[in-house]
């Protein structure tokens, strides 16, 4: 008989409680271990809850069982998290978390320390919800150089954006519905700005290039600019406004990491991907291109990312050395966002065609012109921020103001 | 050093050596081993290519040498590679395949050998090629229980009714030009009836409900009697015709996997795997939907899959428990076709809906009138096999024919 912990019993705490009672016999044979969930911290009492006997509100009972094998992190947030993730792995056991913001500022430190104490420290669930991403990255694909990763990685801005363009509502209605169903935070500012978007990509650039990328690195903007308008016409374009959050392999080795607003093409199946659903491309030199889809967010969705963690750390008696990275001190290997090129949407005030042409070196044959005299299009060419900034000084030039841009993500 | 050896020198074989010399470095990172690909097995003779050194043509070179620890088999077919993968795992050498023939037909029994010599074998790419399916299903949500898979796990079938549904082509036309372009064999009956989808729905089956599905006892139906002018009329109802493997857990605990083209709604992302790509959707009482997608073939895809396995094979020292099914001697678990039920798309010879609302207790709105005086449209409710054939008779009575029928998909 091996011991589970929970620390945490919150949305997903409790969720991994019950999803492993529910299937308990299920998961005992898959793993061939006879299991027991044993204890579930939290400073606050549930007493009417069918598991009020395993509360424990020190960590310390955890730390000193010996049987207790592995450990779930479901609390959130650095500290205290931090602390008693590093001390559990210190007394050998493993960790099983879907704490992305822990991963994202600290998963350096952590995955050492399991390392030196040979046992393991997973994050299955701090990507993507219940979406097999992690895994599947370092494992099912560990043969490949990786090119690319761009997914929508935050259900929150894809379930407002996804009003806004299915059903014509605005970008403030849109977020009172999504706040209203629960989906966003009475303060969203870390989904619509594109913060918890940016921690899930470091975790993934991390792991798929082998240093750790911190989410201070990352060119990061948010959907709270997107104006309805332009949802509307990039889809006449025959494109879909998603926020995706994207890391890209460039031919001088850097890497370069970016969160934003892009204009996704109808046939990629990113572009497709609705409501509160996250999904995640990737691109490596033996796959090709492979997608993998479901729900980011929710109670047992969640929890089921986490206990495939816990079923799999307590099979194994060593470190996996291919779920980890280093951290390298520097930013040397990340390149800076001036360098990002993409074609682009533009509105711009009324504009003819040869202009357009003459600016752009190229412009898409598909044009808008607005009842409110502006012109949208999308550019033939991929630009940088510098021959962004000089299109934009010479359009002006001409009287013709940009109103809106958005690059255009190749798949 | 450990020494790796690849089994069949084809399209498959030639590109696992050739993905692994690429990424070595990388690859022994990521495994934290030295690795060698040592041995080449096939009969004939490759002189021109740089690993020809390699090329030898005694499988007992490979089972002689104790340094060899891990085997790829890409030969295909039953024979030799069951007995040749059947004496690697004896000498407890673990081994990948990609031969989804040999998984569908003895995998209980290869699996058992593995366990017996403590040892694994491992076969991402029998299932959707590049796709990573086989290992998320048994470790990534080893905490559900399954209710259901459903995938387009063919890409020549799918590359052909893609071209039907969307460029108006004939049948007999885009099975030619699938031909033309590699995707289809000269002899494509495995592909268009079936049978391939039907080994790959066996495999999936079997591990995500413990127990071997054999290719004998799955109801499977091909493509080659799909009328362009279903693909077309489907099309104006909102579905698009695809070619699914499926198994469901029924209510009595028996399962029922099929193979055969089903009408899929255009909001499933299934309706949207265009051309050659295949995509597996996965239910589970925790992750609730989730999808998985990419290339189904090809030679660095398919390359990409046998090498995560052998990566992951060279880091174990035991037999995954997870990664198993037992051969029960009995299909008592499966249960029979008859009892399959679904909404259905019918075309039949001019109908009026007060007669059609009448047999099949109601259809969905939109129905289609033709110009050749045809009636297309969708029953509201389930049927199966034998209320499908009252209602026929039903019709018959009314002096209408049922030309075309196909079963919808519940994603």
């Amino acid at each position: 008989m091996e011991k589970l912990a929970v620390l945490g019993c919150g949305v997903v705490g409790s969720g991994v409680v019950e999803l492993f009672e529910k299937n308990k016999e299920l998961i005992q044979k898959r793993c061939g271990k006879n299991l027991e969930m044993a204890y579930i911290l939290d400073l606050r009492d549930f007493p009417e809850r069918p598991y009020a006997n395993k509360l424990v509100k020190d960590i310390q009972i955890i730390l000193d069982d010996p049987e207790v094998s592995v450990v779930a992190e479901c609390m959130g947030g650095i500290e205290p998290a931090f602390t008693f993730v590093k001390s559990c792995l210190e007394a050998g056991k493993s960790v099983a978390t879907s704490n992305k913001e822990l991963v994202a500022a600290k998963g350096d430190i952590l995955l050492k320390t399991a390392k030196e104490h040979n046992c393991n420290f997973f994050f299955e669930a701090s990507v993507g919800g219940a979406i097999p991403i992690i895994r599947p990255l370092h494992k099912c694909l560990a043969a490949n150089a990786f090119s690319a990763i761009a997914g929508i990685l935050n259900g929150t801005t894809n379930f407002i954006l996804n009003k806004m363009i299915k059903e014509n509502m605005d970008f403030a209605s849109a977020l009172a519905l999504a706040q209203e169903k629960g989906y966003a935070e009475k303060d969203p500012t870390a989904d619509i700005e594109g913060h918890d978007a940016c921690r899930k990509i470091c975790i993934l650039s991390s792991l798929a290039f082998g240093k750790h990328v911190y989410p201070e690195s990352v060119y990061t903007k948010g959907i709270s600019d997107v104006e309805l308008k332009d949802t509307k016409f990039c889809g006449q374009l025959g494109y879909a406004i998603k926020l995706i959050a994207r890391v890209q392999k460039l031919e001088n080795g850097k890497i370069l990491p970016t969160v934003m607003p892009m204009a996704v093409e109808e046939d990629n199946l990113l572009s497709q991907v609705n409501g509160v659903y996250n999904a995640v491309m990737v691109r490596g030199d033996g796959v090709g291109k492979t997608m993998f889809y479901g729900r980011g967010a929710g109670k047992l969705p969640t929890a089921s990312a986490v206990l495939g963690d816990m079923i799999e750390e307590v099979q194994l008696d060593h470190t996996i050395p291919s779920q980890t990275w280093e951290n390298v001190n520097s930013t040397d290997f990340i390149e800076d966002f001036s360098a990002f090129s993409a074609k682009r949407y533009f509105r711009t005030t009324s504009a003819d065609v040869q202009t357009l042409n003459d600016v752009f070196g190229g412009i898409e044959e598909k044009t808008i012109s607005t009842e409110e005299e502006e012109t949208i299009f999308i550019t033939s060419e991929a630009f940088n921020a510098q021959q962004l900034d000089q299109a934009v000084k010479a359009l002006a030039q001409k009287q013709i103001q940009v109103l809106a841009q958005y690059p255009v993500l190749v798949s």
